[in-house]
């Protein structure tokens, strides 16, 4: 049998098709007709109909949907609550997909089906429980407990981003002050980027900046990679606040492994190294990490179909 | 049939046979022999059969045994991993425990076992997800997640009290700087209570302290409610963090209720009315307590009892 996993996002709707070991045999993605949900089904659902006849598999031999939603979900009644770049609220959205085609069909909010997605073939994989922390625009993700994605009380957990670890502190995107996102975000570090150059024209990061013809999350890391005084501060301020909020996590939930994804993790093992050390510092009862890891997500654009395919398993 | 539940403690071990609806239909208690493990295995076998005898149920009508334990378990393998108060390190508590009632056992740590216990029978009865706080000399508690313990990968999380929420601020017990447990404990609380009246001597805590000859958890709390500004102060101060706290469980976990025990719950709904508005304001999307709820737990000492016989269901 084969899975169908979609990725619906607010720009693309990607579609692929696994096997049952999650390999994408095939895929394709269409523009999002974001505005109108009617034209947005049946494009979802045709797309899905041209991945099985362009890799010759029959609807037939197609197990189960799974669609992953940028947006707050009821995944029992398979209605999107609201999802603000869709057009979305209380959209019956299974309902609607299998006037279509009808298979079940599975929903989960998109953080979450990538952080499955990389549990059954990702950075996870062999793991029964994993917390996958995406470190983009803000700090998102997903949380697998006994191999299936745990979203809380009516789906409203797993908002692994706003847990305070400095009350009173930067002020957050979601209103409260002090979240583990203002802080641990790809927008955290450059702003904290900024700051350090405003106070130090002269650091190195200044130049880079001026070169690439803007801050971005690497300007830091680059620059203290060629010994920059300025950068290695905001580096390790960086790394002691990604470290404070995964041991949190580790202490609080305690996956088996915590996954960095987004874009500040693809500084790879210059970020991977000191975290380690910083977490070790961090954890309950002097564990260090024998029991919890912390690795890389893997799956990059991947995971959404993945994880949304793995939906039926 | 019916099931045992063991509440091994460092100063006493009681035993309780519950009925399928977790009724205590029988309990006792005896001295731990904290010292003597062979002669604590057998003080507590010995109490098992008691127990049966004097309540009228046979061995053969039990289901199982469940112990809750003060320490570092690995549930799968039966082994007390480490407990300070109870002279264990890697002891094959089941095995031995096996030697004299041949049944099924089953063991957890003590504040997972008594959330568990508020999740069957007590506080949290009918919700599939609850997290259990216990505002004590520590922070601690327990997670209940699809209506089973959820202990983290090798039984290392649920540590609730250990979730950083100010980076560098006071310091923890547990060696960080931080911690929840150093604001919302009953220590932190008396800790704080004596900061202000040593800044504010004619507040009425230091007369309520002086009659009393200490302060307590309750100093605070009661000179408040007789109107006491500095009082009120520390109460706020209080209840701020423990919100914060617990708006981090609800974004994190997002369970269905949240369970407040220990000895600062007592205060009952001078602690609660104003705890839920202030979390209402922190939780993520605007979410107010419309998903989980905040309430008290209500089985007391029983939870150990009731909880460990549970882990048999």
């Amino acid at each position: 049998m084969y899975y169908i996993g979609i990725d619906l996002g607010g720009t693309n709707i990607a579609v692929g098709i696994t096997n049952e070991k999650w390999e994408i045999i095939h895929k394709a993605s269409v523009k999002t007709s974001a505005q109108d949900t009617t034209a947005m089904i049946k494009d979802m659902t045709d797309l899905c109909k041209k991945v099985c006849e362009d890799s010759g598999i029959s609807m037939e031999e197609i197990k189960s949907v799974g669609i992953g939603i940028p947006g707050a979900i009821n995944s029992e009644d398979g209605i999107v609550t609201y999802a603000n770049n869709l057009n979305f609220e209380n959209f019956p959205i299974v309902a609607e997909f299998k006037k279509y085609i009808d298979k079940d069909v599975y929903i989960s909010n998109d953080a979450n089906v990538a952080a499955l997605g990389e549990a059954v073939a990702g950075g996870a994989k062999g793991c029964e429980s994993a917390v996958v922390v995406t470190l983009g625009t803000g700090v998102g993700g997903g949380i697998i407990l006994n191999s299936k994605i745990w979203e809380g009380h009516k789906s409203v957990g797993a908002e692994v981003g706003h847990i305070v670890i400095e009350v009173g502190g930067e002020q957050c995107s979601c209103g409260r002050k002090g979240c583990w996102e203002a802080y641990s975000s790809a927008t955290a570090l450059i702003r904290d980027t900024k700051r350090a150059i405003e106070k130090n024209p002269d650091s190195l990061m200044a130049e880079i900046a001026e070169v690439k013809g803007k801050v971005t999350g690497k300007t830091a890391f680059d620059a203290a990679k060629e010994g920059d005084k300025t950068a290695q501060e905001v580096v390790d301020k960086y790394i002691k606040y990604l470290a404070e909020g995964i041991a949190n996590i580790c202490n609080l939930i305690g996956p088996e492994v915590v996954l960095l994804g987004g874009g500040v993790s693809h500084e790879g093992d210059a970020l991977l190294n000191p975290l380690k050390k910083e977490v070790n510092k961090l954890l309950y009862g002097g564990d260090m990490l024998k029991h919890s890891d912390i690795k890389l997500a893997t799956l990059g654009n991947d995971a959404g179909i993945i994880g949304a395919a793995a939906l039926g398993k």
